[in-house]
């Protein structure tokens, strides 16, 4: 596997970088790679839409929204990464590493919507500022979008790994697809029962594929790696991509609100099954599993909606319950038919969210006293070690085969910041 | 375009009738061909879902829930009849007739989502039997599922077709997200100011291209149609479906709901913009027209929810209110802290669906009564029948390069079908 001399792009150190066969380490500058990678992929993403489309403001705008948020550009930098320390190069990759993108954003935006999710990278959730109908509309009309250029692919890569690059997407949107089904079904049965292999096959699917594996070997697939090859680069994406799911759920619970761009302790507030939780249901004593297992039966209190338009979602109903009764209440107290203490009794049982029905600010804070108390978080950073140690091992393995550069930089740099990382 | 006689399955007067160059007119049984098609369809959609897939009960059997409540059938049913009529075999349109209906069923689950729609089907809508998140995430899983097959098309019709018919696919999701996108866009805004032609565009787009345009034209380029050919085929399509979707509209207003197996006026209680009353809007008077916009600015009323597992949406949240309110009531009661019937009065105020924000079945009768005064019921059924004049007159001039055959004769009958059903 050689890597190619003949990028006709700009030198820099980033992705664009000009290929010698020298070491680059001392070059490298992860944060520069990734965002460079991440700028491209949305540029990319804006040409897939229609040009002059007539529903450009009401669909494909929204569709840039989250693109344009800021995310890591951790799938976009991947793809192109593996493609171009694999000799491959940054034209070949580009478009399939902003389908990914695409997709990425996608998914969360139908995720936002089945978790009831408030923020996103640091603004309201696309359902919270359009409505869930057009969120819903927009995730689909982007996997729509999709497609075309993945069929465009043909004309530059050739029939054959362009289809290949197909087959990793089908994949990859199937095993999203089934790690969300398998963690909902989770939620709905109210699991107290699983193992810590359980959840790593459940982010595995989930979030591995489409955020570690698929970029990975679609990027080498592009470059014309062998099936041993992408293999073995499979293996490291899929152990990168644990240690970096379980480093999320950490920085969660962890991470100042300011730095991860969502809602502190959201994971608990969700009731999110992650390694943490896992860990502490395990370990905890009779009288802490009572406690837990009354948390969590729980729900996540409702937050009133931001639905605009002429018709409002049923989650405002409760809020206009209570409008009615205020407004009730304060004429049969004015007609003297009832006395305002007993008036502001009855509207503070109907406000106040039933403390057995919904998880209360100390229960989430009972969750995490629990979680530090048995050391479920350390226990959680240790198995993401254990992941990225795994992942560095089969690095090494493969850096026989892939000559030195700085994108083989970026993939080793990864390894470390997906475990290290603070936001 | 001659009639292949090549077709090595049983003969019948369905779409496996083995062909002759003889008219067949006095053979077609309309609802038996539809009913075929839907069967073969759902038989090869239970084949792309993985085998031994741990995920079965949690996501792929919740998939089939759709397909298996006994749909028309209407779009497999075209793009095998399209493909057959012009010589090609029930084998190679097979598949992706059967695609098609997955996407189908996909949009169906998302869009009963996006409208809050409790019934589909004579049954309760996916999302209303397993939560909101499940049904978009089963969604996606059909969405995600339905590239491989279009893929394994290359096998069987080579490259070229294969490529053809997945850029039509990667057309029709888009072009129906951008119809989705149109008409969720006239409900935010509350539009008033709509034409007959604003309804066509963005019902082509919306059902149009996916019911009748993409199973067609997929079908006859299975059977190796040429441009001009598949143009007219387009167009034939197009006009059709503007027909069915007006007659749809038509249906909900007066049909009977053990027919329809849809909610009876649904549309009128969503505010659902038809025809009919695009028509109203245009043609009431002053005072009707106020009447109408106080009616039209108002919502849906919220239904309960239905939603199982440990954590609940947030829609079930007022019921929970209103549980809690009449507790607290009957306690200040047997406290003799207020009077029964004051207790009353305040819960029902807080029970009823306040009158100005909330339709009523009232509010639901009067637009009905409306319509039928002016006439827009009658109008919506004229327009359909002259698109199904224009499709009429399509097919006539297609005729002379299609061969006479059970197939056509389904092509033919459709035009009348769609405007005359009564389901």
């Amino acid at each position: 596997m050689s890597v190619a001399s003949s990028n006709p792009l700009p030198a820099s150190s980033g992705p664009r970088e000009r290929e010698t066969s020298s070491s680059s380490a001392d070059r490298l500058d992860l944060a520069g790679y990734l965002e460079e990678c991440r700028g491209l992929a949305v540029e990319e993403i804006r040409g897939f839409i229609p040009r002059g489309s007539a529903v450009r403001p009401i669909l494909y705008d929204l569709m840039l929204d989250y693109p344009l948020r800021g995310a890591k550009g951790l799938r976009p930098a991947l793809c192109i990464a593996a493609c171009r320390a694999l000799g491959g190069r940054l034209h070949s990759a580009l478009r399939t590493a902003a389908v990914i993108e695409l997709y990425h954003n996608a998914f969360l935006i139908h995720d936002d919507v089945e978790d009831g999710s408030d923020k996103r990278r640091d603004a309201p959730t696309l359902h919270r500022l359009h409505g869930a109908p057009q969120a819903i509309n927009v995730g689909d009309a982007m996997l729509a979008l999709a497609l075309q250029p993945l069929l465009d692919n043909m004309r530059d890569l050739g029939v054959g790994t362009a289809l290949e690059v197909l087959q990793i997407v089908a994949r990859m949107a199937r095993e999203s697809a089934e790690g969300q089904a398998i963690e909902l079904a989770w939620i709905a049965r109210g699991a107290y029962d699983l193992r810590d292999r359980d959840y790593v096959r459940m982010v595995h699917k989930k979030t591995g594929w489409y955020t570690f594996i698929a970029p990975t070997i679609a990027g080498a697939t592009i470059a014309g790696a062998d099936r041993s090859l992408l293999r073995r680069l499979g293996r490291f994406a899929a152990m990168v991509g644990i240690g970096f799911q379980i480093q999320d759920d950490v920085l969660n619970l962890t991470g100042a609100e300011s730095r991860t761009g969502k809602e502190a302790m959201g994971d608990i507030w969700e009731g999110k099954y992650t390694l943490m939780l896992l860990h502490l249901l395990r370990i905890a004593g009779p009288e802490e599993q009572r406690l837990l297992r009354r948390i969590l039966g729980k729900r996540r209190p409702p937050s009133p909606s931001a639905t605009p338009g002429a018709h409002g979602s049923s989650s405002d109903h409760a809020a206009e319950v209570l409008d009615r009764l205020r407004a009730t209440l304060a004429e049969k107290v004015a007609r003297a038919l009832i006395a305002p203490e007993t008036a502001s009794e009855i509207l503070r049982s109907a406000e106040e969210p039933d403390r057995d029905r919904y998880r209360t600010e100390d229960d989430v804070h009972e969750v995490f006293a629990l979680m530090r108390h048995h050391g479920s978080v350390d226990h959680a950073r240790s198995v993401a070690g254990l992941y990225a140690r795994r992942a560095r091992r089969e690095l090494d393995q493969l850096h026989r085969d892939i000559a030195p550069s700085v994108h083989r930089d970026f993939l080793a740099a990864l390894v470390d910041y997906v475990v290290q990382r603070d936001r």
